[in-house]
Order: C-alpha cells, then structure tokens, then sequence
C-alpha cells in the first residue's frame, strides 16, 4: 500500500491539505481535524451512496451524521436540487457550525460546496471526491455552482473547503467513460503549464486506463500540485487562473447547447482542448503537427476530438455567455505550444466559425 | 432642500460610502462613479418600479439598463424568485462585469444582493433602499439571502455593496405601516448601543411619523452611522455584530410561524424587542419601569408589543433554527438597560416560555 501524500493549497487563511492516497475513507482522522462542530451533513448521489456513504459514516461515528442524496447527473445540478440539501439541513435543525461532506463526483462537490457556502451564509465543507474528474480537478480551488439553462456554472460562489480527501481506491469502482472523463482535464494540465507531465502522459496513457495504482497516484497528485500553483495565486480568476479553463468555453457550449448530461463534462472538454488547439493552428500559433499530437493522446484516452455534429450554428451563441466575456468581449484560452497557454481576445471571428464548423461535419 | 451627507463604511478593500438626501435618484454622478461596466439590471418589485424605475433610468441612461420587477412581499424572498433574477441577466447577456441595482425595500435589497453575490460567482451591486426599514437598516452591512419554509434567511451571503443611495423624498410614497416598521429597526438601535438616540426618538415620534425631514434626515443618518460602526468592526458577525439582532429570534419566528407576509419583519422585529425587554426583566437585569419605556415608545410608532396570538408553543421551535445557535445551544440578545445590549446563552428557559406565552395571550 502506497503512503499517504498531502499537498496544500496555500491561500492564507482559507489555506486547506489535499490527502491523496488508499483506503483513506476509513481514516477518521483525516475528517474530525477539520470538522469544528458536531453536526455533519454528507451530500452524495444514488450511484456513489451505496458504494461508500456507510463507510464514510463510520469514520464520522462520533458526530451527528445526516445524509442527502441527490439524483445522479449534471442535469441535477440545479438551484432546485440544491435546495433539497437546505431542505435536510433545517429539517434536522443543522446550525451554523454544521459542516459539510461532498461525497462523490464534480456534480455533487459543486453543488455541496454552493450549498455550504449559502447556508445561514457559509459553513464548512469537505470535499471527498470519488471520481478522478473531481480528484485531479473539480474538488481543489474552491469554485462551487450551480447550472441555469441558459449557461453552465452561473450561478455560484467561491468557497474553499476545510481539505480535500481523495481516496484513490475509489477510482476502483469508476465507469470507465468517467476515467476517461477524468483524463481530459488531466491533458489539459499538461497542455496548459507543464509539457513535462504531457510527456509522461503520452508514455502512461495506457497504465492510467489500466487503473495502475502508482500511474493513478502519480497523475492525481501531480494534476492537484498544478491546480494548487494556480490557485494560489489567483484564487478568484482576476487572472492567471483563467488558463485552467483550456478547453471549457468550447466545452460548456457544448454542454449547454447539447443538453446537461448527455455529454459528461470531461468528454465535452476534451473536444474543447482539441477545437482550442485547432484554432491556435488557424492563427498560426501552433504547427499542424502539434495538434495531431494532442488529437492523438486525447484520443488514446477515448475522448472526442471534435463535438456533436448539428449544434455548429448554436455553438457561437452559447459560447457568448462564458464567464470570461469582458464588456461582450469574448476571450478565450488557445495554445501557442505544448504548456504555453494564453487567454486572449485576439482570434479571427472567421477561424473561430470554421473550428467551430468542423464539429458540423461530424469529423 | 437639505445637503446630501455622506457617510463611510469601513471595510478595507470592501468599504463603501452611503449617500442620504433628497432627490438623490436624479444624480446620475452618484451611480456612475460606482459602475464598472456597460450593463446594469435594476430588481425591483410591482409596487416600487412604476414609482421611480424610470427616474432611475433615466440617470442610468449611459448603460443598457434593464429590469427585473419581482412581486412584492416577504413570502416572494424565495431561492424560486431569486432564480427569475437570474432568467433576466441570462436572457439579456449580462456578463461578469454587470452590476445589479436594488431599487426597493429590504426583500428587494435582500434578493438582489444575494443575486449579485452568485451571479458568475459574485458581481457588483448598488443598494437604492426606497423604504425606511430598508435606508436604515437591510440596505447596509452586506447581509443578503432569501427565506426558507422552515427559517428565515437561512441561504444567503455576505456582500457588501458599492454604495448605497437612500434618497429620503422616497419616502413620502411608502404606506404608514411600512413607515412604522422602520421605526422599528430605528428604535433597535438605541436600546442596543445609543441611549441618547432613544431619548431622542422619545422627544420626536411624532415627529418621525409626520415625515418631517429634519427628523426623518437625522433619524436615517443616526441609524446608518450606528450600524456602519458595528459592522465595520464585525463584517461577519462572530461577534458584536450579533447585537444588532435584539428582537429578531423572536421576531424571525414570528414572521416564519404566521407565514412570511402576513406580519411586516419591522412588527416582528418590534414585537420581539419587547419580549426581549420582558424577559431581561424576569432575569432581574432590567427594571419593569424600562420595559414600561419601552413598550410605551413601541406603541407610539404604532407597532405591536406581542406576538400574534395562538402561536406560542411553536414559537420555541422555530427560535431553534436561529443562525446565532451555536452547538444546538440557543443565544439571544437581552438587554442589561437602554443602550446594552448582551448576546447570552444563560436565560432561564422557564422565564422564556413565560415571555412567550405572554403573546398567546393575546395581549
């Protein structure tokens, strides 16, 4: 059994550890640090409960310990559905110094968060992310939000958890289109900031869809020291921090305009990277052979290079409401080499459509 | 026509000045300086927008104003209605540089601030309190949020608003009962922190209530720079700031036990200063000639001393959801005098369950 590893994301005094390693569910004391009161609400969903919330509740024996479990899916993260959390928090008379525990995937810790950082405005929250999406990304940095139909994640709050524990024996049970869903924004750390790690992605890709432990293992921990850096410096994306969204624009059109739930988010990111770094080519930023190269890995990991065919025309317009619109501006983060990302205004309307438009044909 | 004064809260990065005068919503400088981008959405309510909405415009006519008209009451402070705000700047393409204007009363400022603060994970917005509860209270200090069925403002935020402009002349259109709940908030102040500012209000009710503007202009000015100090010192209420709840345990309770709506928060708020009063002197820390006082000074603003009758033995229960519970144990704030307020845990629960069956009653 590997050891534990602990990283921290260094934010002052919202400064939080993220546990990574085996069989870390069963460690109370991992939890009881962290939790200030004795109440505790673990929100979870009706795939991941069954799996682990009996578990986690015996770590937790020695608080009251509620459970809210949600329905399974992107399409659930809602206001509405957030409000069933407020719901079980009053009815079992939580107070101020609840905290609570995020148990599952990026949908559940995004709405957990939201939820914490609202309720009698702000309590404590833990993420303990069960999918390798929320492992390597969604569970670190302290964004939590919901969806509305006309945009993906607009509604929300910064909200940094008490620590992150991330217990890799979870990956165990993971689907694999969820793995892979994973991997997407694990690529994208490398395509972003760190052409090191690309490389050894490009020589794993095969371990990590084999689950190999220490592949797993060395992927999490050094996905979640990326994200940390980033974060760290930029906790609330005046800046730097909008490079992690390599991918997302694209992406969250793709959500939005071809329904929450039918594409998972990591898929949709995936195309995203790829139509990021078609775009770059177009600009002349980066070589034709470079954007073969990361086609190629993203397809290796089972991921879609381009996006559904028939939203091409839609597209456009839902990729009008990203959160990186300045004064209806668009920005966007493109590529001008293997760990060299830019986010800028400065692309031609023109290649953008033509991108775009590739997803049309159905590639 | 008297000067504008202006007055500052001092939240470091956070602060913000509250402009108090008349005819402010025509001084188009006044919002200008505080608007970072192109677009604003004013959020105001059926009974307010036909009122001044287009005034308000008119000075905003540099920016694509638009507008969100909730309707009007305390049972539409509802995650639900919050979520039409969103419909609005979703619908209209407001991006993260947007910034909302409350026009209105304390349900107003209170959804639009909560709004503000979730929107793309928190935009800017600008408080226009048109009611004396809301100039002199609701509208300073960033507390925002929305009501649920089994608490009041149980989901909400901090949010501190770029300034706040409370332009007195609004007042000539308010209702007489919503004049009177204000005086509610007003007269908290003074039993909490500001003895001479009660005399005060003894010498000038009538005053007050005649919407003379000397007196109307002192008493929102007083008020705001009370409650300026106490959260300039408290942003987030782990301490001294939770005096500023005297009367609303009870009162919250009230308004959640007789339905949203049905009592302004201002009654509310009235009635449970004097159960506060009343059960400070079962204690033995205020004379039953004060709590005479200050009942008498509650009656001349033509607000309730009791809780409405028939709801005592739920009252108890829905005082337990109070945000300042702290490890299932209930604080209240009491008063040792006018002018001293205490937030305490050590009451007698048998003297509690008096004051509170004092109100079934029906006094």
């Amino acid at each position: 059994m590997s050891p534990m590893r602990t990283l921290q994301v260094d934010l002052g005094p919202r400064s939080y550890p993220i546990y990574i390693g085996r069989g870390l569910l069963d460690r109370a004391e991992l939890f009881v640090r962290h939790i200030p009161g004795r109440r505790v609400l673990v929100v979870s969903n009706e795939t991941v409960a069954p799996l682990y919330l009996e578990r986690l509740q015996e770590s937790l024996g020695d608080f009251q310990c509620d459970a809210a479990i949600l329905p399974d899916g992107e399409q659930y993260k809602t206001l509405e559905v957030t409000g069933r959390v407020f719901d079980a928090l009053l009815e079992r008379h939580h107070d101020r110094e609840t905290t609570l525990i995020a148990l599952g995937g990026g949908v559940i810790g995004d709405i957990a968060g939201f939820a914490a950082a609202c309720y009698q405005r702000g309590v404590p929250f833990i993420q303990v992310p069960t999918t390798l999406l929320a492992q390597v990304d969604s569970s670190v940095g302290g964004k939590t939000g919901v969806n509305h139909p006309l945009g993906k994640n607009m509604i929300g709050a910064f909200h940094q958890p008490r620590c992150v524990v991330a217990d890799t024996d979870t990956l165990a049970t993971l689907e694999e289109c969820q793995l892979c869903a994973g991997i997407a924004e694990i690529i994208k750390y490398g395509l972003i900031q760190d052409r090191e790690f690309f490389e050894w992605l490009e020589a794993h890709m095969e371990a990590l869809l084999g689950r190999e432990p220490e592949a797993v293992a060395f992927a999490v921990e050094r996905s979640c020291r990326d994200k940390a850096q980033v974060v760290a410096v930029d906790e609330r994306e005046s800046g730097q921090r909008a490079l992690l969204n390599l991918g997302h624009t694209f992406g969250h059109a793709i959500e939005t305009g071809s329904g929450y739930g039918n594409w998972l988010h990591g898929e949709a990111v995936a195309a995203g990277m790829c139509m990021a770094a078609r775009l770059s080519a177009r600009q002349g930023w980066l070589a034709e052979a470079t954007v073969e190269r990361i086609e190629a890995l993203v397809r290796r990991a089972r991921l879609p290079v381009v996006p559904p065919a028939g939203i091409a025309s839609r597209l456009r317009e839902w990729m009008a409401v990203d959160k990186k619109v300045r004064d209806g501006r668009l920005r966007l983060v493109l590529l001008r080499g293997i760990g060299r990302a830019v986010l800028t205004d400065g692309f031609d309307e023109a290649a953008l459509t033509a991108v775009l438009e590739e997803g049309a044909a159905g590639a």
